[in-house]
């Protein structure tokens, strides 16, 4: 059934373009999950009542983006004990995205953010995934399938390169 | 009397040695402050209502002082409408200070912290000062003694160093 | 009346497409202003002047922008007890901003400079907007519509996505 | 009873300073685990062999530290579909700490590493936690609490400060 | 004969345009190679048969060329008693190359990398010819002639330059 | 006789540790020079006084020395024909000298400082001996006397230590 | 007559664009000059001769552009008592213009480069001009000039912005 | 016999700290070495002929070792076809290491500096025994042997810390 177990927010729909990327690799992974926009700075309330609620509407992670000064993650990992996973987003007004990376990564000691790379929605989907996949079965199976695709592109693509050589690329 | 003009707010008390010396040039500007712990992340509902009540309170300016993934100033400029000054601190939990400057620094359009150099508190006072003095005449009368006597003291710093020479130093 | 209240300046008219970002905020909030160039290293005298007058002629809070090794609202705030606005501009011939938003930040004790975000012009004028505010009620007024606006569009943001759907992105 | 729901893991000895952070959070909180050392560049086959056994031991979450050129937590992810903390560690030859966050936290697309601040070895073990608490009551319990009493101590903190006044410290 | 004298290494077929330069320049040198993939975090097990039989292979040097938190070049590095030589690649998903650069440069002590630099897969052909040159005689001369084509070449354009005049460029 | 070729400024007598070495090494080479205090921000008025005379007064170049938001050297270049040399110092307030660095050297187009390293004062005392060596003879042959001294000294460390061998040192 | 007052050298004729801008304001200033070609890198025999021969050629200042590991620079200026200014140029092969700054501006004791901003070629030539300046009349009038010309342009721009309002632009 | 297969040279003495670890590991591993001072800036033409020289004497690398802005490596490797090892070294004059690791890694086109990390001279001496073990076949058992005893060391230290856990630490 439809139950949420991963909540996707960002501080603004400017973060769509990345954070899509979250909500598509949970789809091909068989979690269920919802996309909404939260902002720290200009809806305050919102994120509080997002971030106390979460748990107990059965949420097992929440994955959080923002860009420049972001503050969304860190700010909603203080008031849940869910996992939060952090994404940096190079937003258009980051100086090359460290902006966004330290303002996620370095969390003061007791309020950890797990952040993934610049503009990583992606990996912030997979491992939504694997910590739901610490507890459910079939998510693991999924995780183990998706691994192994990956790793048939890389031998397909290398034997395509060693069939055709170097200078056909 | 003695209310309150500028609050004077930090994460944790370990930032007190910094944030200190914005209460000290307060105090001699002739600025009236308070000073307390409010911690974005282990006290958010503090937080909140710092924020929201400060402008009734008359406060005219708030300096909030943080390390690392510093979200204080920034939080709480995004729920008032006073100007928030914000000192990035060098907490031992920072990376060189980077953390501290980039996460007060690089707000999102539409919720802007003032931002002093690493561990300038007392700049950040002086700041404050100058918000106050810019309605305030007393305040900017003691401004312009405080800028002489700056002035003063590079002065007498010459002519101390040209009648010794560089090689007594 | 048409008192200038704030006064912007900038080192040339390559930084006027970042800065008028600040006149633009500060005529929708109701605050009155100047807009002219002023650069600390080809016209001095001129920057000596403004900084010195700006208070006699009434003005509240200057905001400075400038790029590459910005001295131009250090130098200001050097030589008037009004508060400085500081905006790094990413010029052509910056290093990424971190030139300019060194530059500004880094002042030395005694002589501080509010700076905002790398291009924040848009937020140097609302932060000016504040320091008005924190005096006159109809600014603060203003302002708090404003936040009020930016958490309306957030809101209607989140409805519209919370309705079609990320893929519709 | 005793089965191990973390495994922590460290490239070398001089790690255990900052890792063993880790093992006493979880500690507090109630989490079993396991804390050894593998060395992703000294003992390679050592680390495919912990990687690839952890899921089926019953192992929850990997915290992996390292500094420098850190590839622990990255290639360990690359062989488990559990979830992998990874903890970026100021080691004595790493370049103030930048190479050792750098190196775990941009993973390529596919392969997360759950990145917290750099030495945050606490947080890495508050968030291992986390993803045990979002399936087991009794550790989300603890984690509660914890986080009633990392408020507490700011409030008392507050308090003291208030009382005492700021030159006391 | 034609056995293999370098073998070129990378994470991702996405690396073939920088990568194939390392080729183009051991083509011109008259040193052996062959080139494939070889995915740190997608295909480990086909990594450690590919660093472990290398030697026995022939192989006197092997080229691994990697971006973000690049692990391919040290891994290898851990498996084998040949010099590896890391080329940080700038990819997509990095930080303007920062951790490319520190991921495969900061090893820890015991396990080298021959770091080129960024996108320097040209460099890392020459580097190997040169290995390859210290014991084999005819790839030295192949190195000086190089060597002199490329001085004529400055010569040269140094003598167009003189000739015209800058203005003409 | 005793006419002054080269005057050394700095901001605070807190850089005369670092700024005494360029007095010292002008000593050596036979340079006359004098050594005062200016500050940029304390003291504008001074600092646009000494940059006016300076050409009248005999003087050929100016070595300027701040740190953090240093606006000293750029500054006095903007008010004189003479060039400016500046010496960036890793003051207290400095991020590890990176705004010191960066607010001297990144001069916009028309007013170039002439910087040398992070401390450099040594250095800039050469470079401005080099100035007036250009066109005075005797300080030419100084300058070439030093590069010997400076030469045989390596050449007896290396003598020294393929006498006793690395392990002495 | 048309002897050369100053050198301008560079590693490659793809730093021309660049650099031609040093010999456009010496043209513009009245200070003679020629341009080519010297690799230190690959023509270092070529470039000892430059360097010795410069000074007996009756050349008083030398610019020298290059860019990533930039060595042209500093090597001349270990082979003359003349003094040599550095450009850093943002080459392709650079990583944001970083590594050619940093290895032009931090020469050890002893061997100053005068280092202008990231290509600051055009601040290159007017510092060799006040080099030749500070000695020969002519050219310190046409530097006044120059100035006095930067001067009524911001002038004529602030009148311009000032007339029309920035809302033209 | 003593015949040298590797020569180690630093611009000064002061490198020796870090640079005798190189000769250390060589010693372990049964290369024979030498070790001596050239400096790049101060002895250039002692720098040319080591460099022209090298090959001829039988030596098969050469590790360069050099801080701030450090040309050594560099322009030895532009006048030798053997592979040139560069140390960069955190002296007392760099920014933190990172001139000293730009200017050696960013070599442009046709002149490779295999690069190590930063003080990471035993690893340019256990690279520099891997390009001699690539073809010397005692010198790659030793090698063998040598990360047999890594390898040893690791897991002993493991066994330690398991069995009298993280506490004793």
């Amino acid at each position: 059934m439809s139950k949420v177990q991963v909540g996707i927010i960002m501080g603004s729909n400017s973060d769509l373009p990345v954070m899509k990327q979250a909500a598509e690799v949970l789809e091909e992974l068989g979690v269920t999950f919802e996309v909404t926009i939260v902002s720290a700075h200009r809806t305050p309330e919102r994120m509080v009542t997002y971030a106390q609620e979460a748990r107990a509407r059965g949420i097992k992670a929440i994955i959080a983006g923002a860009g420049g000064a972001a503050h969304l993650p860190g700010m909603v990992a203080s008031m849940t004990s869910l996992p939060v996973i952090g994404v940096p987003v190079k937003s258009s007004n980051s100086i090359d995205g460290w902006d966004s990376v330290l303002s996620i990564l370095q969390m003061p000691g007791g309020v950890p953010v797990a952040t993934v790379a610049l503009n990583g929605a992606k990996n912030a989907g997979i491992l939504a995934a694997q910590i739901v996949g610490a507890y459910e079965e079939q998510i693991a199976q999924n995780l183990d399938t998706f691994k192994q695709e990956m790793k048939d592109k890389v031998l397909s693509a290398a034997a395509d390169l060693e069939e055709k050589g170097y200078q056909a690329f």
